[in-house]
């Protein structure tokens, strides 16, 4: 389908890459200490106290899986049962994920980790799997935080997490359609410097950049920070190859097709419930001569909302475009004083990437735009948010060891209801967690726009209640139903899992639901793939019959 | 989930619209007179003799269904058994169609056709026909030209076509979201009408754009002459509400969600195998304050893709955006005696849609581009191909009288395939034609660009033999066997039907094949939906079982 391999490729990155710390993000180095401003806003704002402790180690029930019938197919090295290697591949990097660490809840470890290295190999241990009545968990990054990682391995044999590390190839580059063949073990930083050798990018850079892995964005719908610019990854994917229990599904031939349903688009945002992602071919683009992040102060969200839709609808579009609103900005800006008063104004991000006279013809019609809603350029906050601009997770590390509950969710919807959205979701947190006698900040930006609409992003923090997981699940919940009754989606980017399933459930309908069934029960009869993550189990809904 | 509906919504187009004429496309009036250079050239070159006349009248067996079932749902008015209406419902507008109808062949007229107004009432006869095993087609606009209106009704008690003309709302508008709702049955100038009535545009005008009905257009991912600029139907759709036997489907929420698989992109594409699409939500755009057409010849073929790849990866991207080869363009231009000496160059046309400023923008920056690449203006052609862009069907009706088999097929390949894709498909298409004994004029554009890819359209003509049906089947099978060996997909926009299902099961494999039929047997329990359009018959293949 491609032309000759360019010289040189495969490529893989270079051995080892750091792992993730088990007990929170990424490089135990990287968390912060607080700053004091900070902590004196914690204490006199939330009366933040005592909280959980960060764990020093925690205790594993041995596994239920004999590593022999797991060697035959890839080896003695690549079938893992060690503590910690399990360890590393329980669930994902939720706040309740963590804070369940913290208190030495491991329910759900695998019993083994596998580590294959060819789409045959994935194939073959799907197969053993079936026979055998072992579910399986798809392993990318790790960096779920909707319980993508968790499934319910209990009326199993065990649980294996197949982790695709090892295949972590460019495989092929066709520069003329601008196009590269990736393996899904790939981190985005792996993946960019392989490209970048020979002058491209792939332009995907989620929060989770650093950790995340092609297949897990691919599988999850990911979203990168540069998305205006470069398109979602669901938008950068133009053919996959699944390994299922049922066979090999390949998916997307051409740049587009009549022919018939997108296939792909059933396996993007699967989630590991229909198999294992075991090559991806990807749109490039040439890496951009320059990158350039400008901060800018709006009059208000409200318009700074109106503004970003114009450029959404109207353009120029650049490739950042992210509004935080008042509250977001006071602390953001280091003005925490200035919390609930407004006084901030609208924090705007924006970045243009690309060749110098894109950049700059850009800057100039952003810039006008900006200009003409009252907005006043913030020396260095384009700069600051791009070299902070996956440190966030490493921050939450530091404010769980400080007594406080931390954490995101987000939305889409379109632009009529994202007001009334805001509104709602706002207003549920708040209400939610004052109740329990811990009110909280709620924070929140805009950060993926569209011409029909944009995603909203929600940062929470208050003080952890004697039981943080509960406190936070009723809050999450609360907020769940506002976001489903404002008719927004549950999710822009963070994916289903098991955490947003119900509503989830809601949004695609009973009839939806009974269709991703039916998919599944085709692809992995054996329903051992990623077992009630997405695709609730069967019998758990009443059949949809016959009904308007 | 929208904003109350503006004053005067819904609104429909005024009664009563055209018929597309029974044994060929449109108004009868409006089929030309062969100009004389191009009898002579079809004399000359293509030795043309006597072909099929056009047919006076046809007879049609009476109707196995009784329509009293029906007339409980919709009312008696609404329920057809006249020889003219099921004769309008039968089959699309291919050339193969058109030729079995000038052979007197009406095998497979539906037995009823069926006029339901509302969602409900599709439903419900969908209940009716699955309770009595009566095969359903989904009738739009009628002008497939894939054999999507085709469906198997042996098995069946029945088959009736369900038309959709009535459901011809603008329901919704959403100006702050630039969305629509509509119903499926508005046809492509009704559709463009209402919305222009409040400033908005859809901007999706494919060669069917005068019948083609937005129903269709979502089934069969249609994709519009300025596409570049608008993008394909498929991109356009928000959402979907599809009426199936098991129940309603309601899919997509937001402008975009991670909120697991893409269930709209199940529904477009679909063909009515699944269900009837009963409404759709579409992004709009503000009418454009400026069109123009210019045409530019640019020195071969090859020099024109060069430069059009260019535009697509690095802009900037007009609305329209074809070029023709040199065999085109000899005809196009009017230089039929070029033909062969490649003398006339490469013609293409570039459409600019959009504010008078950015209109004036890219012209200057793509007629940069062209000349860079040896390009000069053709004063007038980009004129005359907007004012004659929806004409190339009344002429094929005229030169079929003339004794031509006159046909179109159309594929899509990444950029680095598209000149062995042109090459092959070329050469299948001579050789089996030659072959027959009646060598063929082939003709191709390429007519939609991607940032990795193009679609490239082929017209072919030449004398008719004596069963020019078979003689056309077998130059398509050639040319089909090309498409699909040189990495091709088998259609960029005309869709699968059921002349094209053979290379599209090759193209999504069996377990492709086996999903889909899997969404069909929960959807479509009893599979009276458009049977054997799309998905082949159960059984037709063998189990996709365990092989990697």
């Amino acid at each position: 389908m491609h032309p000759a391999r360019p010289t040189g490729l495969p490529a893989r990155p270079p051995d080892p890459r750091p792992d993730l710390s088990w007990w929170g993000w990424g490089d135990p180095a990287l968390v912060p200490a607080l700053p004091d401003q900070l902590r004196t806003l914690l204490a006199g704002e939330l009366a933040v106290g005592g909280g959980l402790a960060r764990p020093d180690a925690v205790d594993l029930p041995p596994p239920r899986l004999e590593r022999a019938v797991f060697i035959d197919v890839v080896g003695s090295a690549q079938v893992l049962d060690e503590d910690e290697a399990r360890l590393r591949h329980l669930r994902g990097k939720s706040t309740p994920d963590l804070l369940r660490l913290r208190l030495g809840d491991v329910s759900g470890v695998p019993d083994l980790v596998l580590l294959p290295g060819s789409h045959e190999e994935v194939f073959e241990l799907l197969r053993v799997c079936s026979e055998r009545q072992i579910a399986v968990v798809p392993f990318g990054g790790g960096t779920s935080v909707v319980g993508g990682l968790e499934p319910e391995s209990d009326p199993f044999a065990g649980l294996v997490a197949v982790d695709v590390r090892r295949m972590n190839a460019l495989l092929e580059l066709d520069e003329r359609s601008r196009l590269a063949v990736l393996e899904p073990g790939l981190r985005g930083p792996e993946a960019e410097a392989l490209l970048a050798e020979r002058g491209y990018t792939l332009g995907h850079f989620p929060q989770s950049f650093e950790y995340g892995t092609l297949g897990g964005f691919a599988a999850t719908r990911s979203s990168g920070q540069a998305s205006a610019g470069y398109g979602r990854f669901d938008e950068l994917v133009l053919s996959v190859r699944v390994a299922t229990p049922a066979g090999t599904l390949e998916a997307g031939r051409a740049p587009r097709s009549a022919a018939g349903p997108d296939l792909r688009q059933l396996v993007l945002g699967s989630e590991g419930a229909f198999g294992v992602i075991t090559s991806l071919t990807v749109q490039i683009r040439p890496a951009p001569e320059r990158r350039v992040y400008n901060g800018w102060r709006l009059p208000s969200f409200s318009a700074g909302l109106e503004v970003l839709r114009r450029l959404a609808q109207d353009g120029p579009l650049p490739a950042v475009l992210r509004l935080s609103d008042e509250a977001e900005t006071a602390l953001n800006l280091a003005r925490p004083g200035e919390l609930g008063s407004g006084g901030s104004g609208s924090l705007a991000i924006v970045g243009y990437e690309g060749p110098v006279e894109s950049v700059e013809l850009g800057r100039a019609g952003v810039g006008r735009a900006l200009e003409a809603a009252g907005g006043v350029p913030v020396p260095g906050a384009g700069e600051g948010w791009a070299k902070d601009r996956y440190r966030a997770p490493y921050l939450r590390d530091a404010l769980l060891d400080a007594g406080v509950l931390v954490e995101t969710l987000e939305t889409v919807a379109f632009w009529s209801s994202v007001p009334r959205v805001y509104e709602a979701v706002s207003a549920a947190l708040r209400e939610s967690l004052s109740a329990q006698g811990t009110p909280p900040l709620v924070l929140c930006h805009l950060s993926h726009v569209y011409p029909s609409g944009a995603s909203l992003y929600f940062t929470v923090a208050c003080a952890q209640s004697e039981d943080p997981v509960a406190q936070w699940g009723a809050a999450k919940a609360a907020a769940s139903d506002a976001i489903h009754a404002t008719g927004a989606s549950i999710t822009h980017h963070h994916g289903v899992g098991t955490d947003h399933r119900q509503w989830f459930e809601l949004e695609v309908g009973l009839l939806g639901v009974e269709v991703l069934r039916a998919v599944k029960s085709r692809l992995d009869p054996a329903g051992i793939m990623n077992p009630g993550v997405l695709v609730p189990p069967a019998g758990e809904e009443e059949d949809a019959g016959f009904s308007a």
